[in-house]
């Protein structure tokens, strides 16, 4: 009767549960610990990696770290507790009394009555040395060891906070949560920057698909959202994405998070900004409030003057201009642009859609003639509208007070074909809208889209479907995760923000 | 100065903020207005798209849904009110007073004062029709359509709470959550089903690498979750993952989500378990009180007993048995399997690295000595240790009476590298745990990590690193998104509880 053993056994096998929540002597995290009221020499027992030891003649002072926090917990020992291996990175089990610190500098500290190294750490040959404050590209190099110090740990973890922050505002606004695809069939976007794939082995044979089509990775999940705002009012996804742009840049990753929102029945961008000013600053609010300590070591250290800045712009509305208005005010700038604000840009014919090329073919007008390809049947002429370039979009933020400003209506042109035509003047706009940031530039990118089918007839077929079943007005827009958190915590290369960043010729681990 | 009257303009274009929450008539998601106390005739305005219509003599009856809840709000209206375009599947925006219900069957109603058809559905060419239940399959071929039937309504706001769930119960529980990279440049486990990835184009030109080396979709966040517990005691990760195998089994899919998480100093499995029973038992308890409209519908109608079978999970302790304990019981069982139970295996060597094929390679013991490459270097002989199959997997969990079972302590040859020796007799094992549940087979499967660098030091280089400065005893484990969903809803095709699947020959979108 093996059987009724086997469950009996596991019966008493399970006997202990519902598991004891604490062992004999309790395990307290660093964080628990420091935050305990009134402690009185309570037993209890830590783990984690040593940040400092001090050795004095009597006693030998360790502090201890496990990551839940950015202080560290003060083991005071009797210096007969010393040994060789209680180095900078070591990992110990500390088990004592938490009493009372006698000094200002914390509240507790853990009297030690055991300690037990538990993972040696050879100083020599560890690239994080004691005391030294690293440059963050010097601590680049080692993605699997920078999350040891103190200013990548409060990076993580405000970045774990924000995460949690995005997720319950849009759950708390009522949005249902959509994990869109990142092996996608749609390549409608700037074709030249996606990531393909097959599987390993395979690539040679592009002619045989494993998905039957051409797979490439995800640059947005915008389309996605919009099938399922087709059916939920309030959609929302936070995943990663993807662009395989040669761009070596402190603001361009291959791999970054973006989150993305789509809301039926919007009939105006005043309701999609108002969404992205209340994410913008609920989320950072609830940041602000979870980790303290780890902004203001980033603020501190990493970018000086950054909190009143950011203080700036929580308390005060976003301001609002049309793409007219911003090209006016950076024509009368006094400020020496390297590309001329202009109106005006070099549109092509690409797939049988009329197109303006976004930045990379848009060329100041002094060199455009000896540019021109007029003989390309692709080519089509100069027409309204020329994109804003990242020193435009700097200017206009210093310009409005350092405050996040809004551009709207930009050209049609400019803009995705899914954008509604505002049907306005000779100088045709769509109602699109970016969100410009102090420091970062473009953080937020969206606009209204396009539900008239007949405005979308000669475009996109597959994009048609969504229009012919009950199609209703909506909106949506993105923001850069990492970018977010450049803006927040002023941390000026993107690389610092993400824990394993992806970029041109560097993939490590 | 222009740049002042884009101030003044701006300030008063913003004037309204902060902005209103609600416009004149308020406007109400359908849960709200269901869940309103007390109606008593509010001016309230709706949004969402017709799911019934009934048109009697005087009066209109339609049902409309949108997506924030399983239930439609009925509207009633004088059927002067009625159109052509008020069908089935057209968008609508109803303005009228919300009154308690005379009816039985809901407690409020809308009585209409102005029906708009914002977007018309025409029914004939609508592949979604009009009271008619759907099969799964049927439904799959429109992934862009499908979100407006009632259970894929439901089964994406599951999903989009078990999500939030699972976020939840470990922040609660002081994890740390870690974006792992999708695009990695390991490739260690299982080679073969990778996929691989190039900027489009240079697909066929792999020497140039975009990330100088191979680059590859992740097959799991472990690896870099190791890392980051090398400085945070506890961290999670909630992300897709990739297989390239070419697989139409319903448990698989080629783009998946997987939950992971490490935690440092962990020396016992029991304390992995106490994790994994703590988290499938509080996210499930939580989906349950969160949407108990959508989970009835899907045990009401795709899984008739579930919600029994889905209590009698929660209720009990999950049981525990050892690889060598279910071996023998699958021994003594009168079942028939397909593959007979065996405790050998055919091993081989590869790149450097002794190992046992997992499922592919394993051979019933009547067809081995055909099948035996004596002659290949790779060959190393039978070892002790096969894997369990699906079918051995279903036996265990009904043998123990359909609770989740624990299956720990698997033979070393079974299982990668990086698993912990137990250091025991002959039948070599490692503290290896997988959690077998009902209908859906494995859902866990982790284990304790070795730590020890004399262990490993004959095994991959890279992996021994983390292991020289302050390595600690670790585990982690990691669950199937959708295995998950499957198991708790007792849906059977997996491609049922993803918005958008990709497998084999299939990337619709």
């Amino acid at each position: 009767m093996l059987g009724v053993r086997c469950l009996l056994r596991s019966v008493r096998f399970c006997s202990s549960a519902p598991f004891p929540k604490h062992k004999p002597s309790a395990k307290l995290s660093v964080r628990d610990a420091l935050g305990a009221q009134n402690a009185s020499g309570e037993r209890i027992k830590i783990q984690g990696w040593i940040r400092s030891v001090r050795s004095q003649k009597e006693v030998l002072f360790l502090h201890v770290n496990d990551g839940s926090s950015l202080e560290s917990l003060q083991v005071v020992a009797d210096s007969g507790l010393d040994s060789r291996e209680l180095n900078f990175g070591s990992s110990v089990e500390v088990q004592g009394q938490l009493i009372k610190s006698p000094s200002k500098r914390q509240n507790v500290e853990l009297k030690a009555e055991k300690i037990k190294v538990i993972g040696n750490c050879d100083a020599k040959d560890f690239p994080i040395k004691y005391k030294e404050r690293h440059p963050l590209e010097y601590l680049r190099q080692y993605p699997h060891f920078r999350c040891r110090t103190n200013v990548l740990g409060s990076i993580l973890r405000i970045r774990s906070e924000a995460t949690a922050a995005i997720h319950s505002f849009f759950k708390d606004s009522g949005f249902v949560h959509i994990h869109t695809p990142i092996i996608t069939s749609n390549d409608s976007e700037g074709a030249g920057e996606l990531f393909q794939l097959e599987p390993s082995g395979k690539l040679k044979v592009p002619e045989e698909n494993f998905f039957n089509v051409p797979a490439f990775l995800t640059v947005s999940g915008q389309l996605h959202l919009e099938v399922m705002s087709g059916a939920f009012t309030q959609v929302f996804t936070f995943g990663p994405t993807f662009r395989a742009e040669n761009s070596q840049s402190r603001r361009h990753l291959a791999e970054f998070y973006m989150i993305e929102a789509e809301i039926s029945f919007v009939d105006s961008l005043q309701d999609l900004m108002q969404v992205i000013e209340e994410l913008f600053k609920a989320t950072t609010m609830m940041v602000l409030s979870k980790c303290p300590e780890d902004v203001e070591l980033c603020h501190k250290f990493i970018a000086p003057g950054q909190k009143d800045r950011l203080e700036h712009m929580l308390k005060n509305n976003f301001l609002i201009i049309s793409y007219t208005e911003a090209v006016e005010i950076l024509k009368q700038a006094s400020q020496n642009f390297t590309f001329t604000p202009e109106t005006r840009s070099l549109c092509v014919a690409e797939a049988g859609v009329q197109w303006c090329k976004h930045g990379s073919l848009q060329i100041p007008p002094p060199r455009l003639s000896s540019f021109l390809p007029t003989q390309s049947p692709n080519y089509l002429g100069l027409q309204w509208g020329a994109d804003l370039r990242t020193e435009h979009e700097k200017y206009l933020v210093k310009h409005c007070g350092n405050i996040p400003v809004f551009v709207i209506n930009y050209p049609l042109t400019l803009k995705p074909f899914y954008m509604r035509d505002n049907e306005d003047g000779p100088q045709h706009t769509v109602a699109a809208v970016d969100l410009l940031v102090p420091g970062v530039g473009e953080l937020f990118g969206g606009g209204l889209r396009e539900e008239r089918y007949h405005f979308l007839e000669e475009r996109l077929a597959r994009y048609l479907d969504l229009r012919r079943f009950g199609s209703v007005p909506h909106g949506g827009f993105g923001m850069g995760f990492e970018r977010y958190l450049q803006c927040i915590l002023g941390v000026d290369n993107i690389k610092d923000v993400i824990p394993f960043p992806r970029f041109p010729h560097s993939c490590l681990l």
